[in-house]
């Protein structure tokens, strides 16, 4: 069922990799609700051409970006307000990259260089893009920027590795450049802490069944997809949401407000 | 602007005292955006006669229930479903009340007996409201529950006095009713924490004007209207966002994560 | 091993019932530290006689105190005073009785009027304490409170029933009273966020061998003892941590930072 | 006062700088308590000369070495190793450094490679110390480590900049080091929220008197001193507290539980 929520609102979706992708999920749900679209992501992904499906259905054009690059970054944001012919409504920041994590390298022995290119990629990032779009004046007052993220930032889960360090970064630079852009044009920041989802990019991750199995077992509503991600992503992106800004919102069937469950409890017993 | 997202929806509302009443502006935004409304309040509140009037507003019947009796609570479902023809999909827990703030006593000199009271219409009765829907079986797969609370349960504001107490129960009554409820019929419950709001039920703390002047000044956003808490609400009933659970959220235009901004080191140092 | 820690202190300890209470563990440290102490607890408990081996050990009077009873409450620290000869420098409250839970009943099945003698026993019993001292001037300049409470007040461990709420409601009235009582005497109040721990009291508990098991599974360090929370509550009675107040500890062996443990994962794929 | 509460244990203390840092004041109270200590910090530090008048008093070694340098860590801990006779009992890591903040760049104008720097020195090396003592298994048996950060990790304080951002990433380590050494060796990993502090580095933070006077009256007991940051990390590195891992403790006179004072809603008031 579509509502119309973003008519009229113009916006920028970053990392969507393939149907499975939350971004593209998100992109899908806000074309419904009316949005106009612009999708990136960075040449390499795009080099994949899965986006394209994604572009034609959605009727958006596809400017690559590294977001490591401020040119680049600037480049996306001036055609895209050229594009829309005018500023940005609101944003998706749907990126992590984990080279350790990659390689199998433990958190006890990563490699250092790598971890900066994780922290860069993975939470830098969203600065950099909020100070592009900043110096620019790019955003729309009130606009909306989400970025995804997960729990491990705030409890560990061995697996997650380094990508626990890079959410936790990440939080804190939505919390901190939040208070920026709410101060100056009303933007809200916030981010939202997603169930484990079987995308392309998760499923990498080692152990990772073994820990959607528990996080199903230990959520009383089970797992969030990444379709309900997208309904959720497009409530921050209305009007409707207009005051909440700074926050890390857990979208995941109640499993940050767990302690235990009996399903877990039967299990241990076993 | 109406989106029709409660279309089909069927709910009760507590508490709306007068049009300031943020039960009362939430009440309007869901007859707006398409849902049946049962309302309801206490038999005292019930005889300033308000409520007549946004009754015929939203076109709902008005239905007195002390939320200490269950048998009043029983009752108020029962007429609700009979009115509606079936199950309820939302309700709103719009209640707080303490006598030792009225009576002007302060923290360290509350009277027990009332503090009982304060509690128990305050806190507890989340849960008898929950609990007499499961014993009558009455919310519907997926409903959902928001109560609304401060933040005074996390950090101290003096003169928001036992409250403060009375509402870190009422978060812990939602997430454990959430739990079982989530576990049992998916029903989500949640509390909206939010900015400190010139309600008629509000404007009664002692130094409430201090501490709203200093919360506006503390959030990038400002403080959260009564309207902009009824839209946020609305998303919270909506379909977009069933997976959420069990969580605190703040609408607060950010104060939750200030630690201070400049306005106040400003006026700090006159 | 001992310090003299606490040399000149005087405090008193609520709720050793046996042994193996952590208030029993916490009396016997304290003694070590060179503490001198009363003890209390409810004249049913008291009725036991175990207590009376403590106090023989510990050389301390056993006072009998009902915490739901002003008058009680009053007597115990006017004894105690003439006891040590001067003002108090510790509490250790160690208070928590749930008539629901002993009875079986679940969650959503709760008596309220048993519900109503939870909240005053288990958590407003804090605040009758507190205000008694702060009534008679009782705790010296710098004085430090302490309560045990449960992770199950942030989530969910459902066979901890009501007693969840009854601890939000307990760590709430911590940083109430807390802020009061620091800013007239630099008194500090903290809670303490216990381990399960197998205590005569904690076993009663349905599914709490399921849960001690997990817990065990989920902490780093593994579960923390009885004896290794006297430690802690040590230092936190000694001068040596006189500016935290009003903050939850966790002496968890790390269980609250955990999302899950390899050894937990492990268990899940049988 | 002293209580030989680390007696027998040896410890390395990063970050004594002059006689008002919080990194100085520990190692004097370790040295009153018993402990045998190395100093070190980074060479460019050590040329001011101060820290030897510490060395000299708490009879340690002083030994160089950059935090962003593997080999100079393997170093140190070679050299502490060969100095104690064994392994390591603490280590208290009190290290930052922001250019960004040094040359006056606002966070929306950071230079990024500044900001790599920053997240280095001031977070991940964290995870070089413990890593370097994992390799060459330098702990002991139940160790105790202390990261100094700051409540920026959690709310915004404008000023402090890219380095609430840096603490958020340490504290991040903290936790996830904390669980992998926890696991292998019973070593404890705890970071402390220290109120701001009047040190030589604070100091150079713009905007710093407004807010320690705002942390002030906003501290039921006013700020924490770094002689009283000190006690407290004594009592973490002592056999006390074994149990207590992966947390961020609150050492600030209550502020982090504080929504607002008297004192403060008086001056708003202004």
């Amino acid at each position: 069922m579509a509502y119309n929520l973003l008519k009229g609102k113009k916006g920028i979706i970053f990392g969507a990799l393939d149907e499975k992708s939350i971004a593209w999920r998100t992109a899908l749900r806000c074309h419904e609700e009316s949005a106009q679209l612009v999708l990136t992501n960075a040449p390499v992904a795009l080099r994949m051409g899965e986006i394209n499906k994604l572009a034609e259905e959605v009727k958006a054009p596809v400017i690559g970006a590294d977001v490591t690059s401020m040119e680049d970054l600037k480049k996306l944001f001036e055609e895209s307000m050229k594009h829309f012919g005018g500023g940005i409504d609101f944003v998706l920041h749907s990126i992590g990259m984990s080279l350790n994590v990659r390689k199998g390298k433990s958190y006890t022995e990563i490699d250092y260089e790598w971890n900066k290119k994780t922290l860069d990629i993975s939470a830098m990032s969203l600065h950099r893009v909020l100070r592009t779009a900043w110096d620019m004046d790019a955003l729309n007052e009130g606009a909306s920027v989400v970025a995804l993220t997960y729990i491990a930032a705030q409890r560990v889960f061995p697996d997650y590795n380094e990508m626990a360090d890079a959410k936790a970064l990440l939080e804190s630079v939505a919390r901190s450049f939040g208070y920026n852009y709410g101060m100056k044009k009303k933007v809200r920041v916030n981010t939202v802490s997603q169930s484990p989802t079987r995308t392309t990019a998760g499923s990498g991750v080692k152990g990772f069944d073994g820990f959607i199995t528990y996080a199903e077992k230990m959520s009383p509503l089970g797992n969030a997809s990444a379709d309900e991600c997208a309904d959720y992503c497009v409530t921050l992106f209305s009007d409707l949401t207009k005051m909440v800004t700074m926050q890390n919102l857990f979208h995941d069937g109640g499993f940050s407000s767990i302690g235990v469950t009996e399903a877990v409890i039967n299990q241990m017993e076993k």
